[in-house]
């Protein structure tokens, strides 16, 4: 699409691209501004129909809404705002830079500034920090006919219209109603009648990724935010909570791999803020397999006096590593989507424990075999064998032990990952090693 | 919940264990009917609100879904597959085991059963297979008003009623409509003015993953499928487009640490099919690590005269993968979110080779530093930091690249992550070491 948008560019075919912006959809014309440079986006954002402008604004890359803001007029930047959803328009605050940010409140009415500072007062990741002020409300004593007149009038603006809730004048939560539900029943019925009284709601400083499982569980298109004092201040809307689960997946990848998590988009992201995100875990899990060198060290008589035991440092480290990795991956996400809690750390370890013996034996028969045969030396298959069962079951401990133990003390389990068991198991595998080899050979 | 239940059966209050089901909301009730035995099943099934069964077994796990189709009669069969979804009816079907397809089947009245062979046709993971065949269609002379009869005649056995799609005789799709645009207009005016005509549309063999993005990208609450020649066959819901993300990133994860993916959750699998899920990739990878080995073997001489370098072989091992696994998860994911694709490689390799220099220079000096001091050995130290820095510009580099070519193969970019990754940097870091360490220092 930006290839046939900068061609109309090039040949001045305004009006040409006015209409084929004009067919296009927002989500796709936001994508494309992204790629254009400040004096394409000036142009191109001046032909989009004024009733989508806003729209494709809240879309487009962070950093294309601030060189957007720079451009625009204050009459511009006022009219977009003031269609913008009060969150969308509260996430832009967040991202811009101070002075942008100035440039952008002075053109926003007091209303609008008042709700999205209620939602900025939210803490980062928290339901209210992701939930919309506008949504439709409804009194007890309407009736199906006023609630629609209500929706038909108001909710052009509301960014769903599908679920009504329905407050009392101290703005508690007590019931809520779907245009579904709505739509079956007599334009007379009273809404008392017909709302569900068992609301399922999450309160403002409950996890924003809580709140996005909820959706996955119960299927709902929004779910209603609520304070400590069961009034309602606004609500979760689907799509954030698909944000939100993208989002988090994309930050638990980043940690199991031993790197801060960053927002940016991989190619936005600069050499210098990708290092700093992995330098300092680097630097950490280097630091700590010094001991395992300090290890080997401390058995240089064994392997000096049969030397051929190195070469089986890798494969033994890579090994354990991988056991423990699979293990902790299993655990950790399993944690993260709440298959298994602390309290099911036995019956967990008695599982890894099994698997570990299987994968262990099969292991060590594919491996001592073939060395015991290679070499002519069944001592040393044997060795390898042992070490690979002790290691597997180790590994397989450690990897599912660990994650549950941070999540036990209220640390992010997805450290546990990895670079960080395989860390320790290294470690450990060839202590395990060394006196096997001791104990088995004459040394 | 499950206790409150639990105690309610214990007690024999089946009166009140009836008024607690009919408060609690559908998800709930499904995930505790998961930790009941058969015979608690088959009481608190039948106290349910006729309803809600069916949502209610639809939302259930595939083993209590197994478990109830055990116990039901023919007709509570019949009564329950009869109010499903059919897209929850064909998901269903897959997972039953066949004596028991045959006992649904044979329920399900003949309609139905076309409609769900025609889900069941389509392959595993495309968007054919995750769609609905119900969905609100209309005509395009139809009146705002036909059209709100049509929803409120048909709406209840629909998964979605706000997103209507306008077809012609042949199905051909011709626009989309939501309801609440339908809310905003007059009673009188037709469809065919009210419809957007630009439809995103989804073809019946597009992967899922890729909907389940286009979800995220739009705000969709449906999007329609098609066949190959543009007539509507189904839509599917934000719902599913949820549950499809969740499901191909925890695969990612699995794949990522060199397991077969599972659907199962983790307590529910066997420890045989988590040995079977693991115990391939823990083979190549061992029997690969083999070659690591043998590298070590052949500079025998040099530990031999210095045997100080075995003691490092686990840091630099180490911080090779690391450095390896962060720039492949860096790549795996942005390559899984379209945020690169194959033709930005160089971009790619250029940005993670100045990465590589940073992190690398940095790592060089504080270990390097640290064992120059400690050894009183600047060759040493130099030995070390030079390792460090050519090792972490290869892992970046094989990091980056192999999942980009393994995506220009059309092979899962996944397979590339830490495991693999590891095992290869582990050999050309070893291979590396070796020879800083013989240019550097005379043995």
């Amino acid at each position: 699409m930006v290839e046939t948008v900068k061609e109309y560019l090039l040949n001045k075919q305004y009006k040409e691209l006015k209409a084929f912006l004009n067919d296009a959809n927002e989500a796709d014309i936001a994508e494309c501004l992204n790629d254009l440079d400040q004096e394409e986006l000036a142009i191109v954002f001046r032909l989009l129909n004024k009733d989508e402008a806003a729209d494709i604004f809240a879309r487009m890359d962070d950093d294309t809404q601030e060189r957007m803001v720079e451009i625009l007029s204050d009459k511009e930047v006022s009219s977009i705002i003031s269609k913008m959803y009060v969150d969308d328009a509260a996430d832009l605050i967040e991202e811009l830079p101070a002075n942008l940010v100035t440039k952008v409140l002075k053109n926003t009415s007091i209303e609008k500034r008042k709700q999205i500072n209620e939602i900025l007062k939210y803490p980062e990741d928290s339901a209210g920090s992701i939930m919309t002020t506008e949504y439709i409300a409804l009194d007890e004593d309407d009736t199906v006919k006023d609630a629609f007149d209500n929706i038909r009038k108001t909710g052009l603006k509301k960014e769903t219209v599908y679920t009504a809730y329905i407050i009392d004048k101290q703005r508690h939560l007590l019931g809520v109603t779907t245009v579904k539900d709505l739509m079956m029943e007599d334009y007379s019925c009273s809404i008392k009648n017909v709302m569900e009284e068992n609301v399922i709601t999450v309160n403002t400083t409950d996890d924003q990724e809580a709140v996005a499982k909820m959706f996955d569980k119960y299927d709902f298109l929004a779910l209603p935010v609520i304070d400590s004092e069961n009034r309602l201040v606004g609500i979760v809307t689907v799509d954030d909570a698909l944000d939100v689960l993208s989002e988090e997946s994309e930050e638990d990848f980043e940690k199991m791999a031993a790197m801060a998590p960053s927002e940016d988009e991989y190619l936005k992201e600069s050499v210098w803020d990708q290092y700093k995100n992995r330098i300092v875990w680097l630097l950490v899990l280097m630091l700590s397999s010094i001991v395992t060198g300090k290890i080997i060290s401390s058995y240089e008589n064994a392997f000096a006096a049969v030397p051929i035991l190195v070469s089986f440092i890798p494969m033994i480290m890579d090994t354990g590593g991988n056991c423990g990795s699979q293990a902790s991956t299993m655990i950790i996400r399993a944690l993260a989507t709440d298959e298994i809690s602390p309290k099911d750390i036995f019956k967990v370890w008695w599982k890894e424990i099994r698997i570990a013996l299987l994968v262990g034996a099969t292991l060590a028969i594919v491996n001592g075999g073939r060395i015991a045969l290679q070499y002519n030396n069944i001592v040393l298959g044997t060795v390898i064998g042992l070490t690979l069962i002790f290691t597997a079951v180790l590994a397989k401990s450690l990897g599912c032990i660990l994650p549950i133990l941070a999540k036990q003390l209220k640390l992010d389990p997805a450290y546990m990952a990895s670079p960080m068991i395989t860390t320790m198991v290294d470690a450990c595998s060839l202590v395990i090693f060394f006196n096997v080899a001791l104990a088995l050979i004459n040394i």
